[in-house]
């Protein structure tokens, strides 16, 4: 199967912790690097990751926090320095732009590669992001500023030809790729073959949704409804629901909750609020709710 | 004696490795922190060195290279959300005000206390800051862009009075404060008592210079001559002065060599270039020229 991972580089809230970074993920489809997020230290993570660097042509910020976009120059500035030629691409909330492009344009003068800015509204889902297997879309959050997710599908593939049939039935070529994109086979003598008798089903298309940071959305379900894997935030524990409710976060039983109604596969829970010494309770809720969750941490490599 | 005392938060170069953060230390005086450079990540290895946040107001940036100030964002919007309200006043090249303002207005809105900026002329030697213990002061450096290095200089004390001497010859309080800074005594019966019977030497002040990032410049001895500690860039191996000249770098024997005509006490090297897997060649060339030389390292607390 095609490679379909999510890479946590940080995992941790506002508040810097000696045990966390602020958020930053990479998701690796076909090693096509998709960064979400970069706090501050996302490239020393990257770097240890030993994720590949030119891999990396598409970033995704879901919000204007710091401790979502602080690392951002610093990976600029240090791809410049590396002589990186391909045009890196900032998909934003639409400030974004007016506040690097004076950084890009004074620390990274001279540098080998351009930065291109997509901004987005963060009102509505919309595709942002498209190529042959993939599409990724934003899924509307509620935070205290503008802020979005990020839903990441892969594109159905063709069925797999069973090469015995086809030689049995001596089918030419050029009939090949319209049965593996479904159709029948008539033969010479005018039998129908139908496909099901010469294709294999191709593994069914896989799907990752990242949402942070946000409150408790119910009406989310509907959008990440099935996912492979959800990232959800889970910033407090149910102890705190007042305080989830008043900073615009969610707590761990919450984002277990949206994954139960949304029948996702798997819950991933991350954004920990520093007062957590470990992550324990934040899991344990979680599980209470939706027992196929996984608490981040960074280094983890979750594979679809 | 009096805390005197440099922490050394980050000593890598411009590309990120795992070994090293970028540049930046803590010079704590009297547990006054003042801190020298920010690179991105400083705030976490402040906050893994346990220096108390609150005791940080000044921050001096020596030029404006990212691995020496892209941390400074982050730095000052943690103690925003922290519910800081003593002033941060910013030392740096005229540039930062200008780049670093707008980002200040946007990510720390509505904070507690302000971002002071005091921008410096880098091309010549002036004190920029100063208070009853210490005086900070320019070094100028010759980098690719502006640079400056920072002298802190602690202030002569007065003298220990011997308190037995006073009671003896009946010496009222209102003359103690003359006597500590260096008067005799005259008697009522007219005879003098020299002020080295009746008060011990302080301690000499200390004194320290961060020089970072330059190329070998001789006449920086008459600057930094007889500091207690020296810290000096040492990017390069001898193998390199090429690559060092080249960048406006320096050779680790290059530095060893300025501590030596300086007639420096100690000379603390960093800032080494990422191609080193470890420092030892660095350290063994600058102890062939000044033995007491010591390598930086992430968390090392030297104490003058």
């Amino acid at each position: 199967m095609e490679k379909f991972e999510i890479n946590i580089l940080g995992c941790g809230s506002a508040l810097p912790t000696m045990k966390h970074y602020p958020s930053s993920q990479v998701v690796n489809i076909r090693e096509k690097l998709f960064m979400i997020d970069c706090g501050e230290g996302a490239q020393l993570q990257l770097r240890r990751s030993r994720l590949k660097f030119s891999r990396l042509n598409h970033v995704f910020i879901s919000h204007l926090h710091g401790d979502h976009c602080f690392g951002l120059i610093g990976l600029l500035s240090t791809f410049g320095m590396l002589g990186r030629t391909a045009t890196m691409h900032i998909y934003s909330p639409k400030e974004l732009p007016a506040l690097m492009q004076p950084l890009v344009d004074f620390f990274c003068k001279g540098m080998s590669y351009r930065v291109e800015f997509h901004p987005f509204d963060t009102r509505s889902s919309s595709i942002i992001y498209e190529d042959r297997s993939v599409t990724v879309s934003t899924i509307p959050l509620r935070h205290r500023i503008a802020c979005a997710g990020f839903l990441f599908r892969e594109k159905p593939t063709p069925n797999h030809i069973i090469r015995d049939m086809i030689d049995f039935y001596a089918i030419p070529t050029f009939a090949i790729n319209r049965i593996k994109n479904g159709e029948d086979y008539t033969l010479p003598d005018g039998t129908i073959i139908p496909n099901k008798w010469l294709t294999r089903p191709s593994a069914p298309p896989r799907s990752y949704a990242y949402c942070s940071d946000t409150m408790y959305q119910p009406e989310l379900a509907d959008i990440v409804r099935n996912v492979d894997l959800l990232y959800h935030e889970a910033t407090f524990a149910e102890s705190e629901a007042g305080r989830a409710q008043e900073t615009f976060h969610t707590t761990a039983s919450q984002a277990a909750r949206l994954a139960k109604d949304a029948d996702v596969k798997r819950l991933l829970i991350g954004h920990y609020s520093a007062r957590y010494d470990d992550e324990s309770i934040l899991i344990k809720e979680a599980c209470e709710v939706f027992p196929n969750t996984v608490a981040a941490k960074e280094n983890l490599c979750i594979t679809l």
